[in-house]
């Protein structure tokens, strides 16, 4: 709870509208700037499925203010994580939180386009990638929202070209882990899949007990065999509308 | 209750070791073989997955027993439906099952492998198609089952042959229904896209709630956009291991 010897060190990492967030693991934090980009439940969804292990070097493709890549960091302590995100403010928000948590050492952040990460991370290093992915359709929506939040939400970039970036980066052997809306996973199932990465491993995710999947995190491994394993569906809140024991595991809410 | 006037038509209907089950939909009954061949949960679940339109030109490509063909001919009066089964044992007592109904007009049976199925159906002339496919894998398991058990359950043809058969028979924005283990449901995706029927809708089944599904029921669209509608999950039995209410529904128990 003591925190005033730092005050000074992250008072001068804030820019103007940013403020700085716990992000309920550890102790670490995150610069966020609401209004422009804030990570969101997917984030957190994903970063929990991943389950990264011990010895993984992994990337995060599109790392946003890079709450992926300091989660995973925060859960494995040996672990080494490259972020790439195409927005150079928003980059540069990530690389401020990564000093902030004294995570120079294992998280490396590049400001770039996904589909050149191969160019900055190497070919074939990584055990492990994530991303979580613009969603939205070019051009629909989001009339209200600001150019940095059309970016990260827009398909900018189509499912083949994220699953070909992360292709480029894994092992073989090594997970792909993404985030997904649920009434798109068969395109990214079939774009995995077409770049030699297998689906192995899914959860759908529900917002509360009886009610259709509207995500889906989906984990395919490069080179794998065939063969789906389907985890427990993620139930975000109970019937009673609070938020469930599952949710409150991955959030460390009362544990 | 009253059915003195059919004993002696159903009797004759009968082989040596087989026995009249009742279908639980209007009145419709079904003649079964104890140890060789009777039909499962997964074709009810498909036959009520599949909701059959007044108008539906169908067809069940391994159709058993006639379970399915003889569950959409019950829940449409209007509706026309050919059932097409590889053992001539198997066909002839789906034939019977038929007779003893007085569905001759509206529900054929074939003897016939289901990638013929096109010469005796028909070019393009179906709008619905189902199928509940063979789910082992060629060799494995099954040692203590019948032949016919054998031939039934095990993958004596791939998912893409499945989508194939069932490609030919459908019209231009016809849907294909299957009911497969949610393990392989990538593989049979895949198969229908290739088959230009686009998965379109899908519905996880799962024994209990909070477990992971077994089975998956999918819909293809001949044609169709990318999209997936996911249903809310099938829960087959509640928390206290009673029966759930949509299972109880399909069945036709307590309503």
């Amino acid at each position: 709870m003591c925190r005033k010897e730092h005050d000074v060190t992250e008072a001068a990492l804030l820019r103007p509208g940013e403020r700085i967030d716990d992000l309920q693991t550890g102790g670490y934090r995150l610069i966020q700037k609401p209004g422009t980009f804030c990570f969101g439940t997917d984030s957190v969804l994903l970063a929990d499925f991943a389950a990264p292990k011990k010895s993984d070097r992994a990337a995060d493709l599109g790392c946003g203010n890079g709450a992926i890549a300091i989660l995973l960091a925060a859960h494995r302590p040996e672990i080494e994580i490259a972020g790439v995100e195409i927005q150079p403010e928003i980059a540069d928000m990530a690389q401020r939180s990564v000093r902030m948590n004294g995570l120079e050492a294992r998280v490396r952040i590049y400001a770039g386009d996904m589909r050149d990460a191969w160019t900055s991370i190497g070919r074939e290093k990584c055990s492990l990638v994530v991303c979580n992915p613009p969603y939205g359709v070019k051009g629909a929506g989001f009339a209200s929202a600001t150019a940095q939040q059309r970016i990260a939400r827009q398909a900018e970039i189509s499912p083949e070209e994220i699953c070909a970036a992360a292709e480029k980066l894994l092992k073989f052997g090594g997970r792909f882990c993404v985030v997904y809306p649920a009434q798109r996973a068969f395109e990214m199932m079939a774009a995995m899949d077409a770049c030699r990465m297998t689906p192995k491993r899914v959860r759908t995710v529900h917002a509360a007990p009886g009610r259709a999947p509207k995500l889906i995190l989906i984990e395919a491994v490069k080179g794998g065999g065939i063969g789906l394993n389907w985890l427990d569906p993620l139930i975000l809140k109970d019937a009673d509308g609070a938020f469930s024991a599952e949710y409150r595991r991955i959030y460390g809410i009362g544990t």
